[in-house]
């Protein structure tokens, strides 16, 4: 679901906002910088120039880097970036005349120029901007049929809102480039989510900007605006519960340095960028190694690549639902600037985000990505060690961490995305739910009064919240000392004791297997025990084991829609928990280029149907996390944030304990002032 | 695996540290709190009184609350403490002469009295000592075989410690109280588990105290001392990763109050009790409900119930190690004095706990537990909205939680439980996995060398990490608004769309199910997607749905053991990861009341074969969280922290969400010298 009024908040939150600490340059520094809000108007002009006088009728869809080979990075950084970087181009997608353009611009010239323009033909359309929805939104105001609805069901059309919806692919063989507008309510509420009015659909061409259908069907109560509000300003005492302030006081300075876009901490290195289709993006994650005094690199590059959410109302108002949160709406388009002090905490530093809007021009978000030390009192390690008489042994190292957060409001709902590095080596990446569920208006107002399915559960008077699914599929490239890897299940295999004389019946002992194909690779968690390791065979530890980093799932959910359902054709890439493919720089998001009204022809599931080999190969992890939502009252009328996540853990990629020789933070006493 | 040595570590303990808070004060004041000391005492010399003349000669295997009726529980809290106390009375298991003897002591009246006391005939042995495992690894160093089989191998005795292991039960007919010692070698280091000395099997009969048999069947390569220690002053530099500090301030005070042992905090309110098998007890906790204007019960009492800790070599010196650590070692027992500052962060607040040594007197465990305000930087919830023209909307509030935290070092492993409080009606269970592994010697120095299945990874030169498991098995005896409670599975449907004109195929929805009986509750997760609800079939929602609170899994791991393998069949309450059981006193422990060579006659499993009815009853879940352990050369020679959980979580408990009208804490402004 989409934000259409955000570029107003974004242009708004340049002047509003001023507490972010910025540590971006004005110069690109490192080949994977994103673009600058300077480079985001070079583009611009030479895109428009290159249009003539059709370059007024341009509109800028996405416009990104276009992110150099990875030999030329590695080579870069290898020169410790005294070579000159590598040529900095952008890539461009623009709609002219109902068409879509790709293009790249080259950057490394003092005047841009455009090196490549296509017109494409495939299925599918490209992200939607935040201004064609704007515009919108902003039709129905105007059309006679809808001042009718709403006048018939007695409202007042200066309290109703819409929105635009995407409409999915579901079969038609030819598709116009349309969204679905539906209208809310929100007298004496801002939480019109919870008001919708239901059984008009508006269908808005985006071409044209003009509604080409609607329809009125029904009419059913608007849920009422009490217990709605969220707003502190709009409750009503009682307050609680109460919870008490604490300040995180770092005397000695934060822990990091952010130097451009790279990020310095403990043992860890990483490039942090910001894309406006995938949000905030890990690259060249590299740990310090102790022993080996050098950095070795784990992760090149990661990022969410697509947010597949389908709802699970199967009427005609609302089956098309079933969004695709990054392809569609953008999940950096649609990241927010986060709050200090409650976003992320006193010690957080904050970085700021730029995108191109419709028009090509900059468009900042203020604050987009936090970085802090988190010191939520885990142990790193320890040991009390009793056994040796006289001796007493208790050794604790207290952990921290370090996370990167962004959040990107998609419309409702809203997606805390943590990656959170550990100085043990592992990384986990953590997402949390939050925001407002999409509720369907209807006449019950009590349960027992429901008999038929209404496809969600009764979180108010006549208010469903319907089921749904979030799946996250995670672009994990990892590059585990060195980009050639191999994916190895190691299965647990349950054995018959052999052993003369042992009465004990069974064991379990592990099986690798490497995966020499795509193919081989794919699979379904939850069946059977395995380890899941990236290994680097050309790498041995000392005592000759493969060097390695393994993924660690946490909570597993997998699509159940039918396999030739048109939504799960679109997002078959969330058919297996994980996929492993060769690195091909063209393959970076899961559900294709053109994902508003995909017809699921440029997915993952189809790249790797060519069962490439990626034994010993520079690969590629796509991994999905998945929750199946079904609401309950807890989350009305705004939800308490529920969480899930991975963790990628160094396996046999350190001689032993990278953290053996940390010692505990040293104490801070203070006397302090309240 | 055992600490023989703890006692000492416990007495010292009372001496050597002082900075404990202890909110505990000298009278119990709640019908759940633990023994104290002064019981101890009483209760010693009553037993002791009782058996006369062999009074001497009895041990305290088990001396715990022996908790009263539910009912009375609740008969006395609603008489808001004004009631007499119910009865309090102490269970309590001895060996004599050979046998296990139950009693029950009688604390209310000023002489305490013995109201029943029987001898136990069936299978297994109560809980090992400290005192008589101290004991028994005594006696290898003063026997003629021992000490020739360590010269033969050209060790000194004066570095070779033992440790004791408990033995399993493999089919034999008669068994006998007896544990197994092994050696290991220190020698420049204290990490002896790095240092096995292989191919010696000593059996200890603890009623005897002398060696029964004795084996030494081959010699191997003892790994080297380097490499293996752990503690910080053992370490050369270079130093790192470093962190850098912080301090946590609450200059307002903490946020929760400790009377006795009753814990608030927030909207919480519960009962920290401390036991020498489970080791900490969380009872009566209940939330407050803002609307309602009342605290509502959610958990009756909740613990770990047992830990199952198989080992997975089936040659003749390691196949028995399949560890109960809570039955047979006392995950109480094993409890240990947690540091400040490094187990738990600046602003914890820490409480002792006492058990029975083995002659009845109290021993202290200081600092057993401790209680923290959690300030993790998280977000409970929150929400930008730009969908209404010219407003925008941030509302966040930022997450507190409270923890409870102890830590069980059973030998070589340490368990971190972590009960996470938090406002919003969620509690989250966490364990973390550290401490040191179990490792076997042997003579290869390179993982290109072995050739067989050496059931574990070479973590080092001659070293050999083996694999393991680890479940825990916690009690959660619900009460969701009151004792009557259902199970509900809600299982997710994959439905043909039946809608006219709807060109979507397939949607989810969900069929809910209530247990009627105790076999229609046990489950095996990762096969289906379900929600797993307790409700109160009494008590509904404004809108009608039964209030209820749901376990959600972290990561799931089940036994893979022949299912008729003996330890399997005395740990046969793992396999499955969820049973519900109609409330039983006597039904405490999954793995039985004696399970030091238990034969799987008194577990959960059993119980639940009469196929209770569990439907609008007072029940209690079980549910096992479980790891499979590969070890990799980052655990040697002491483990990072890996960390798994689950969470139990309010659904439709509320009318809305409980923390609507929760404002972030106020932010703490500091001036502050370091």
């Amino acid at each position: 679901m989409a934000s259409p009024h955000r570029v107003l908040l974004s242009l708004l939150s340049i002047t509003l906002f001023s507490f972010s600490i910025s540590p971006v340059s004005s110069q690109h520094e490192h080949p994977l910088d994103p673009l600058t809000p300077v480079e985001f108007s070079l583009i611009r002009d030479a895109v428009k120039r290159s249009y003539g006088a059709s370059g007024e009728n341009v509109t800028f869809q996405y416009v990104g880097l276009d992110e150099p080979d990875k030999s030329l990075v590695h080579s870069w950084m290898s020169s410790q970036a005294s070579k000159k970087p590598p040529p900095r181009r952008a890539s461009v997608v623009v709609r002219l005349h109902g068409q879509t353009h790709e293009l790249v611009v080259d950057l490394s010239s003092h005047q841009p120029s455009i090196v490549s323009k296509e017109v494409y033909h495939g299925h599918g359309f490209p992200m939607l901007t935040m201004e064609e929805q704007t515009a919108a939104i902003e039709l129905p105001r105007t059309h006679d049929e809808f001042i009718q609805s709403i006048k018939n069901r007695g409202l007042d059309m200066s309290s109703v809102v819409c929105s635009t919806f995407s409409v999915g692919w579901y079969g038609e063989l030819r598709s116009r480039r349309v969204v679905k507008v539906l209208a809310f309510y929100t007298n004496g509420t801002v939480n019109f989510y919870m008001r919708p009015i239901e059984g008009i659909v508006v269908v808005v061409d985006l071409e044209l900007m003009k509604i080409v259908k609607y329809h009125d069907r029904f009419a059913t109560t608007v849920p009422t605006a009490e217990d709605t509000e969220y707003r502190l300003e709009k409750q009503n005492p009682p307050f609680g519960p109460h919870l008490k302030g604490a300040a995180i006081v770092q005397p000695h300075g934060l822990g990091f340095d952010i130097k451009g876009h790279t990020i310095s901490w403990a043992n860890w290195k990483f490039h942090l960028g910001f894309d406006v289709r995938v949000g905030p993006i890990i690259s060249l994650a590299s740990i310090y190694d102790l022993e080996k005094d050098k950095y070795r690199q784990v992760l090149y590059r990661a990022y969410v690549s697509e947010v597949f959410v389908p709802y699970m109302d199967p009427t005609e108002e609302w089956y098309y639902k079933t969004y695709f949160d990054s392809g569609e709406f953008g999940f950096g388009l649609s990241a927010v600037s986060l709050q200090p002090r409650v976003d992320c905490p006193d010690n957080a530093v904050f970085m700021d985000g730029f995108y191109a809007g419709q028009d090509g021009t900059p468009v900042k978000i203020t604050n987009v990505t936090c970085v802090f030390e988190k010191y939520a009192g885990n142990i790193m390690w320890r040991h009390t060690e009793v056994g040796i008489p006289d001796v007493t042994i208790r050794e604790v190292r207290s952990d921290v961490s370090l996370v990167v957060r962004s959040v990107s409001t998609v419309g409702n709902y809203d997606y805390i995305l943590d990656w959170e590095f550990k100085p043990s080596g592992a990384i986990k990446f953590e997402v949390g739910l939050t925001g407002i569920l999409e509720v369907k208006a209807v006449n019950y107002t009590h349960a027992s009064q429901i008999k038929e399915d209404e496809y969600g559960t009764m979180v108010g008077a006549n208010t469903i919240a319907t089921h749904h699914d979030h799946f996250l599929t995670y672009h994990l490239d990892l590059d585990v000392d060195g980009a050639p890897n191999s994916f190895v299940k190691t299965n647990l295999i349950t054995k018959p004791v052999a052993e003369e004389g042992v009465p004990r019946k069974s064991y379990w002992t592990v099986s690798s297997k490497t995966a020499r194909t795509e193919s081989e690779a794919q699979l379904h968690l939850g069946l059977e025990p395995c380890d899941l390791i990236v290994v680097n065979p050309n790498k041995q530890t000392k005592v000759g084991n493969n060097v390695g980093y393994r993924l660690i799932p946490g909570p597993i959910a997998s699509p159940i829609l039918f396999r030739d359902d048109y939504p799960q054709i679109r997002a078959a890439f969330t058919n297996n928990n994980l996929w492993v493919t060769p690195y091909n720089k063209s393959e970076k998001w899961a559900s294709g280029r053109y994902v508003d009204q995909s017809r699921g022809d440029d997915t993952l599931a189809v790249w790797t149907k060519r069962n490439r080999k990626i034994e010993n190969e520079d690969i590629v992890l796509w991994y999905t996390l998945g929750f199946h939502h079904v609401p309950y009252q807890e989350d009305f009328p705004i939800m308490p944030t529920l969480s899930g996540g991975f963790e990628l853990r160094p396996t046999n990629f350190f001689d032993r304990n990278p953290v053996l020789k940390t010692k505990s933070p040293e104490p801070v006493i203070l006397s302090c002032k309240p």
